[in-house]
């Protein structure tokens, strides 16, 4: 059995999530079709990172096994003619047996765009959250610092949430502008349930004022989710890259 | 009446171009119904850049005029929610009653989106044109020099274009690669029929290697439209800004 590693971007809206689901569109249900398709063989992938419904990928890894001899550099443009084209294998590459694209992963970089005037955007609606009320980055600069290093991140993780620690470390999180367009990169050793998106609704919240830069510390120590209001939406997300 | 000028944000998929047309949606038509409802008069708009089938824009130009007292400023908001979400009006203001926004445009500038990498990309593909042949951008500058300044650009018109003269002054044409993305960015005082992007057809060749980049020149002095092969795919294209 070859282990192959595989880049995968795609545009997440009408796909509810990464995550195999029975009877509703996923991103792994249709990765998973295809290459079962191609290589005429039952297909499970393990990915980087379960993004939400309507989050999009630039950078996604997954792996998955396979008995067939096809070269995987053959892979990518075989099974993009099999797929919706929303979903592109962008690579992919025979590994190491004991490869695996969740549990090796060191870090995942995520970026979340904002339209920032006061009229929506045509063209990147699709990939942006819009706002009108113009965000204060300074501001936001200051509560992201917060949020930078490793604790206990309970106050951003949606209820109902699995995990055994909340303690997850950030390296990096940066916000710029760029005329009209604001965007915030998260980057971080694992993410929290709705994590990235909890963080940019507090950074929001102090971009428009309605939050002090400190309280975003005060929310971090408390562990109290409830300051927070609802996760940024889920369409302007995007998860860019994975490290190992 | 009231002479307004609107700045337009459009994603021409899926539109049969700018102009008006009896029986197909256009960009005109929408924007024309949107506004008639709006303020409950027949509204007729004049524009920079009557755009093809397919062509996005970040900033066309408009105007037209209206009896009602509506401020301009407020028109942006009330239109925008009685258009489809591709399309958006960014801005509009009064202006003086003989502006006209197509005749007194001084330049318009266009940017032409590839992708250029093995495989597709799933996020930006509405909006650029996907080649895997590994473009020689030195070489597309090389030729793009020979098409800036005013010359005749009969090789570069669409066979049945009405233009009465086919002189076009090319004030910008620069191409540049970021990653798996090259750019070309086009600014004239007009263009012709399909110019642009029978221009960045004659470039992509160049890139390809197909053409000497010095072979643009001879194309443009022999002011042969037949060496030069289709236009470039219209998704690719994206009205970016017009100068009064």
């Amino acid at each position: 059995m070859a282990n192959i590693k595989a880049v995968v971007e795609y545009d997440g809206t009408g796909y509810s999530g990464f995550q195999r689901q029975s009877s509703l569109p996923t991103i792994q249900g249709e990765l998973e079709a295809a290459l079962g398709k191609l290589l005429e063989e039952r297909t499970k992938i393990t990915a980087a990172g379960r993004t939400d419904a309507g989050v999009h990928a630039l950078g996604q890894v997954v792996n998955f096994r396979t008995a067939r001899a096809m070269p995987a550099e053959r892979i990518p443009a075989a099974v993009n003619r099999l797929l919706p084209r929303q979903i592109v294998v962008k690579s992919a590459q025979r590994v190491a047996d004991d490869f695996d694209a969740r549990r090796l992963a060191k870090a995942r970089r995520y970026q979340y765009t904002i339209v920032n005037r006061d009229e929506p955007s045509a063209l990147v609606g699709r990939f942006a959250y819009h706002t009108g009320d113009r965000l204060d980055v300074a501001a936001m600069r200051r509560a992201a610092q917060w949020l930078v290093g490793e604790y206990d991140f309970a106050a951003f993780q949606a209820a109902g949430s699995p995990s055994s620690t909340t303690v997850r470390r950030v390296t990096a999180l940066r916000v710029g502008r760029l005329g009209d367009i604001v965007v915030v990169a998260i980057e971080a050793d694992a993410f929290l349930y709705q994590m990235a998106r909890i963080m940019v609704a507090a950074l929001l919240a102090v971009g428009r004022g309605e939050l002090a830069p400190v309280e975003v510390r005060r929310i971090r120590d408390a562990r109290d989710r409830k300051r927070i209001g609802s996760p940024a939406p889920p369409y302007g997300l995007c998860l860019v890259r994975v490290m190992y």
